[in-house]
């Protein structure tokens, strides 16, 4: 590998390094969510009171049957867009392997 | 091009596509915004108990009719922010664009 | 300026260009902040019905005096962060100035 | 140190730079969380009116008992996630001070 192609290799590792830091923040506030419209499937099976939904800085009182199958929509909504993200992640954490091997080896030659 | 405007000029490309991330990210920010936005007109709509406005921490009873006022304007600001971000973003995707092919020319110049 | 303290300030410049952005970031989400409990103070003396104050996960039923009291309260402390925020802000853009000069003068020198 | 190891370890560096500052903004968010669990327990210790708890879009009644409960929960899951955040932010500190006295001492090395 010429000097050239190995320093471009490199910035576009550390790009690489960036995005994943990147995704791995959202796949963090992603199974937040999860988690806590899990805790809200809990929640309004105990509700015996009144139940709102809240989105969009409204907050609206609701049946407690609607409540649930809004959750559950988004629920799926959510696992779809976790989905695409872990699948995302584990391409950029593959590629970053791969390159970082590249690197290591291109030193290796340049060296020897 | 010198070696020192290269390497300047490398550097720039690097916070320019940070930028872009980080636009990219405000972007979906502002879009998923957009969405919930959407959601709670036709939540409002369906509405017939109570309705709250919920802002800076206060949640106040409010008419009907208030409320869905009041998501409009939300939403003619959100989708203002949003078409300022979408075209911050298009000038430094065309930015990016350009700054790589100067890098580009430049190494196959340096090589030549 | 040596070559290797050239590449230091390089370096460096680019980490205070980083913490502009993040900074910058901060600025704007505590001015939203800070726009949202003036908005909450408008909506909270409109009010003729019930008032909540909305707070780590729970919502509580307030004396409208109070979620008045309470919002002025926050609106002093984002103030005082947003001030802190500014500061530092003008502060790395007088430092991400002075070392952009620093990097061209060196740079102007090495090329002479 | 060869001249493409300290190239390596500068990279290294940046990287953990870069990590560090996230570290220290999911340290804030927690902080904040953490603060602001801390006045819900407050809030529902005055309470003499409805409770309510809100989590993933919902909002459900809730006895005030059952409401400091899970506040106190939620509180415990934030203090472990600070903690171990708190203790990813200190390796990172004394990596990134190790690192910089090793660049340093490599400069000077080459320089002497």
């Amino acid at each position: 590998m010429e000097r050239q192609e190995l320093e471009k290799l490199t910035r576009d590792y550390q790009l690489v390094q960036e995005q994943l830091q990147n995704l791995a923040m959202q796949k963090e506030q992603f199974t937040i969510q999860k988690e806590e419209h899990k805790l809200a499937l809990v929640e309004l099976e105990k509700a015996t009171g009144k139940v709102y939904v809240s989105i969009g800085g409204v907050i609206v009182e609701t049946p407690k049957s609607d409540a649930v199958t809004k959750v559950k929509e988004r629920q799926e909504s959510i696992d779809m867009r976790l989905n695409i993200i872990n699948k995302q992640y584990d391409d950029f954490v593959k590629k970053e392997k791969s390159m970082r091997e590249d690197i290591t080896n291109a030193l290796k030659s340049e060296k020897a």
